[in-house]
C-alpha cells in the first residue's frame, strides 16, 4: 500500500510517495509559486501513483478544526497569493482518497515520534521545534497531535531578553519579544548584517540565541513534560544545541527530572529534513486505519 | 454507586463521597499533620462508605508514572515529614478498590472540564491554574490528563519581569523569575509586609501580578491552544482576572484567535473550591469504567 506526503512550504512543496514501512519510493520538489500552479503540479505528480491516503503538512496558519467552514485552508498567511487557499479541497477534488491535514511542524513532530518508537525508545510525548526562516513548534502526545481550538503557535511564545540583547527590536511584526522575532534565520541579517551560515559558532550572538531557545525548551518541559524535544531547521546545529542544553540546565535548575540532556534536547533522528515526510506517511496510514 | 474523593493539601485533606452524578453525599475535612495520623483518619472516614473507586488529587511533587518503583508516592516535597510518602499504597492496603492518583491541580482541571461538558460547552482542552500559597497548573485534553514523563509544573515557568518589579528577589528557592516565586500568596508579605487579602485591588502590585499571570496564560495558549483557562486559588478574584485579561490581550496582540476573553480566562465554574472533588468523582468513575 502506498501513501502520499505533501510538505507544503513557503519556498517549495516536497511531495513523496512511500510504503507502509515509511520508505520513500518517489520524491519530487515543486517550487512554491501561486496556489493554482503549485497545487496543480502537486496533484499531477501524485496522480501517477495509486496512493491509498495522503497527508499534507503545511505552512500556516491553517484551519484544522473539522467543524470550521474553512477546514483544510491555509488561512491568514502573509505569503502573497496564498491567504484563504483551500489546499485540502483542491487536492480532494482531484484525488479521491482520505486526506490528513496538519501543520509542517506537526508533520515533523509525528515523523520523529514514529521514528523514536520504531527505535524502541520509550517515548510517549515529543515536541518538535523548527528554527529556520520561521519558528514553530508542535507536539505529539500518546500518538495524538496536540492542539485544542487550533494548532500550537510555539514560535510566538514570549521570552525574557538576554541582557546583551536589550536593544534589538526583533523582527516579528506582532510581538517585540517572541521567539521567532529573536531567533529565526532572518534575525542574523538584522543584527549582524550577514547570513546565519556566515556567523561562526564562537560569535556571542549564539549565546543570546541559545538563551532564548532554552526558554522555549523550558516552557515545553514545564507545561508538557515530554520525553524528548527535537530541534530542526537551518539555524540548528549540534554545537548550537550544546549551548542550548547548558542554558536550559541553568534555567531548570534541576527542578524536575528530565532525561539526560543529550538525549532530551536533540537534532532530528531522520536525516535531510525528512521528518515531515515520514510523519506524513504515518499520519496517512493512521488516517486510513481509523477512517470515519 | 459511590466514589471517594481525597484532595490532599498541605494544610488539610478534604475527603468526600459522591455519586455518579458527581453530587457530594458526605464530606469531611481532616487537618494535615503527619502522614500516619492524617492518612489513617482519611481511611477511617472513607471506610464507612461502600465506595467503588477512589481518586486522590494530591499536593506534590508526586510520582504518577505507573512503571516507576515509587508510583503513588508524594516524593520530594519540602513539607516536613511528607517526603517519600506512599499515600496510594497506604490507602490501597486498607480499602480494596481501584485508586486513581493525580495532582491537586489536575483534579481541579478535570472537575472544571467535566462541569464544562455537563454545561454543554464545546470544550476539548482546558487548563487550570491555582494561585494560592503555591502556584500550579494542569490541563485536560480530550478527556485525558496532560503529562508525559511526569505531571506539569506550570507554576515554575519563567516569566519576564515587570519594569516596576525588577528589584524583587522572588520567593522560589529554585528560580529567581518563576511564576510561583513572583505571584503566590506569600509574595504579598515579602513585597508589602501584609497579607494579600489586605491589599486593595487598586494597589499597583496587582498590575505587576496580572502581567505575570497573563504571561502564564499566553504560554498555555500558544503551546496548548485550550478552549478555556480557569484560575482558582486564594489570590484570584474576578477583578484581578479582568486585569489579567487586559494584559493578556496586549501580549497576544490578536496573533491567534481565542474565545471571548471573559469566557476564556475565568474563575472556576464549581463554587467553594469544589473543582477537585468533582474531578475526583469523575476520575474515579472513569477509572472503574476502564479498569485494567
Amino acid at each position: 500500500m502506498l501513501f502520499g506526503s505533501i510538505e507544503a512550504g513557503g519556498t517549495k512543496f516536497v511531495c513523496a510517495v512511500g510504503n507502509e514501512d515509511y520508505q520513500v519510493k518517489e520524491r519530487c520538489v515543486i517550487p512554491t509559486t501561486n496556489p493554482q500552479e503549485t497545487i496543480s503540479r502537486v496533484i499531477n505528480y501524485l496522480k501517477q501513483f495509486d496512493v491509498a491516503a495522503i497527508s499534507v503538512a503545511s505552512f500556516g496558519p491553517i484551519e484544522i478544526k473539522k467543524t470550521a467552514p474553512n477546514y483544510g485552508y491555509i488561512t491568514t498567511t502573509p505569503k502573497k497569493g496564498w491567504a484563504n487557499t483551500d489546499i485540502v479541497g483542491m487536492i480532494k477534488a482531484a484525488i479521491k482518497v482520505p486526506i490528513f491535514f496538519t501543520t509542517d511542524v506537526n508533520g515533523s513532530a509525528y515523523g520523529e515520534y514514529v521514528m523514536s518508537r520504531l527505535s524502541n525508545e520509550d517515548i510517549s510525548a515529543l515536541v518538535y521545534y523548527t528554527i529556520g526562516t520561521g519558528v514553530g513548534g508542535g507536539a505529539i502526545i500518546d500518538g495524538k497531535v496536540l492542539g485544542g481550538i487550533g494548532h500550537p503557535e510555539m514560535g510566538h511564545v514570549l521570552v525574557k531578553r538576554h541582557p546583551a540583547d536589550s536593544n534589538f527590536s526583533g523582527i516579528c511584526p506582532y510581538h517585540r519579544d517572541c521567539l521567532e522575532g529573536l531567533v529565526s534565520g532572518p534575525t542574523f541579517a538584522k543584527r549582524l548584517g550577514k547570513k546565519g551560515e556566515d556567523v561562526p559558532l564562537t560569535d556571542p550572538v549564539w549565546a543570546i540565541l541559545s538563551y532564548y531557545v532554552a526558554q522555549a525548551a523550558l516552557q515545553a518541559t514545564l507545561i508538557l513534560r515530554p520525553d524528548k524535544i527535537v530541534f530542526g531547521g537551518g539555524v540548528v546545529s549540534e554545537l548550537f544545541l550544546e549551548k542550548v542544553r547548558q542554558e536550559f540546565a541553568q534555567l531548570l535548575n534541576d527542578y524536575v527530572q528530565v532525561p539526560d540532556l543529550t538525549q532530551y534536547i536533540t537534532m532530528p533522528a531522520i536525516a535531510e529534513n525528512g521528518s515531515a515526510t515520514v510523519g506524513n506517511f504515518a499520519l496517512a496510514k493512521r488516517l486510513l486505519r481509523s477512517f470515519d
